[in-house]
């Protein structure tokens, strides 16, 4: 291709849309300058947003007539907006017009539509949502986060596979550490599936390290965690659910009176930089991996710094090919299972 | 009868053991002045340690000989060890020597042992476990923590029975809200067994206010949250986990350098207030509910206070005799469901 790296933005989706995607993409351009975008949604809206940008061929605006719903049902996305700026994003992916596409759409809709559009790879029978979450020691990162219930043990083994192949692309880790989310190592614990998951996890050639369980997470010491997505969306939820009660606490018990108020105001340089280590906005961008193509959900609720950090792992993802290295990498595991 | 109530406490159980539950035992009984307790280990070793406590025959002392490790199979334990001190505190209650149990033991064979030996109440198939957590408004009830992996829905239909009445036994919540842990309202989610028994409670006289997710644990609104035990295990540890690793984030900014150390010591009070609302030594001892006893799981790092929560807990049980209000109510449920 004679053009540069294009990633493809559904700028009308989640929860604030354009206000966010429109600053995100302007920013991301002035840090990343050798990377195009196209906007993706209503022409108008979004010409009149640029106004004369400055960024010529690196910035341009698809037109969609429509815009998914943050709660409309997947089906219905897929079967009647077929010019959503959602849809219109993953057919630039698909036409080749994109290397990457960026929603923070319905997930639900994301998923369905990517699938839709772009197919499967090869011996992938579904695909898993992948993102990073904060731990003691760095970064874990966590997959399926919702895309999946009621799992086989097979498909535990290819998402294993599908999350060692993304985090030695993004990071430079080079073989990551993958444990299997488990309650436990007593024998009355741990389900069927994950049981048969363990033994092929054992048997192949992946850096396995075994079970861990749910705080491990954010222990650290393993770099990709695998579950099946009930369980790894609960996993996430409950942590995000009391990392904000904790911030609510905390507010609340440093505005009690005058004398909290002023202790807050000189802690606060310390808190702020407790609240940068643990910002979610750092770690926004959830891969859709199995898929063929590359397609980044960015949290609904994104502001621009999160929107920024999804456009800058689907731009990772392109260089190191994710897609081309799951599809090898399953096909290599398959070949050896059958060997042996 | 005409004992006091009578509570065995496992005294070797837990990674401490007897140094955290004698002293537990008697700061329980300070202040708790119509409570009996037996302590449950090593006869010699207890004696000595307890001296002349002066609480008369409101603290005994019952011989054991063996003690259960906390890596060991729960179906070892219950073949090999029955004069380990969990096992006889348990036989205590089945004799009608204590009214409820308390260990700090291995969960699994505490599970083991207290089915094997007390036996399930009729019309449930399997025992849960139960606690209270901390959120927003209040406190939130979650089961089953870990006892029960790959449920029904009948199953997660009796948990959320159970529930109800140990939350209006133990509180002052009449009748208490019900949610059922999902992943989300849209269609590609949620497993089988659960949208199963989101039927079943609609059609229940229970308070049932459908499916929540996993950060609405901590958001509060819900009294009790049911979900199976490998998924509510995972959200509890995986919510510990977060919680641990702010905790390590925070003293870490507060260590930077001096002035960080000031700030720290300014906003000391503040944050030691902050700790105690969250401090998990307060909602310390999960019940094992659906057996035909009463038995309080302490967790197995418990301190004094933490101990002495559990024991409160199972007081609170024996006071409104919550296995015959289970069993009345799992009982009324199954009428009913057959009447209509």
């Amino acid at each position: 291709m004679n053009r540069p790296v294009t990633i493809s933005l559904d700028a009308m989706g989640g929860d604030i849309g354009a206000d966010v995607v429109v600053p995100a993409a302007l920013g991301y351009l002035k840090q990343d300058k050798k990377t195009a975008l196209i906007l993706v949604g209503d022409e108008d809206t979004l010409q009149a947003m640029l106004g004369n940008h400055g960024f010529g061929d690196r910035l341009r605006i698809k037109h969609a007539s429509e815009v998914v719903a943050m709660d409309e049902l997947p089906s219905k996305a897929l079967r009647n907006k077929k010019d959503s700026s959602m849809r219109v994003a993953i057919d630039l992916v698909k036409s080749g017009d994109a290397d990457a596409c960026v929603s923070a759409g319905n997930t639900g809709a994301l998923m369905a539509t990517s699938r839709f559009v772009l197919k499967m790879l090869p011996n992938i029978d579904r695909p898993a949502i992948i993102t990073a979450l904060p731990s003691i020691t760095g970064q874990t990162f966590m997959l399926d986060l919702g895309a999946n219930v009621d799992c086989s043990a097979g498909h535990l083994f290819q998402f294993a596979v599908m999350g060692s192949e993304t985090v030695s692309a993004v990071t430079d880790i080079s073989n990551p550490t993958i444990g299997l989310l488990n309650i436990g190592q007593e024998e009355i614990k741990g389900n069927e599936q994950v049981k048969q998951a363990h033994e092929l996890l054992h048997a192949s050639s992946l850096n396995y390290v075994g079970y861990v369980e749910g705080d491990d997470v954010f222990q650290g010491g393993t770099d990709v965690i695998v579950a099946d997505g009930f369980v790894g969306n609960i996993a996430l939820k409950s942590s995000e659910g009391v990392a904000k009660m904790i911030r609510h606490f905390m507010r609340l018990e440093f505005k009690k009176n005058l004398l909290t108020q002023l202790a807050g105001l000189i802690a606060l340089p310390v808190l702020r930089s407790l609240a940068k280590r643990i910002d979610h906005r750092h770690y926004n961008g959830a891969s859709l991996l199995g898929l063929r193509g590359i397609v980044i959900k960015s949290h609904g609720g994104a502001d621009k710094i999160a929107f920024m950090n999804a456009i800058s792992i689907a731009r990772k993802e392109v260089s190191s090919d994710v897609p081309s290295r799951i599809a090898e990498q399953v096909k290599a595991h398959l070949d050896k299972r059958e060997t042996a």
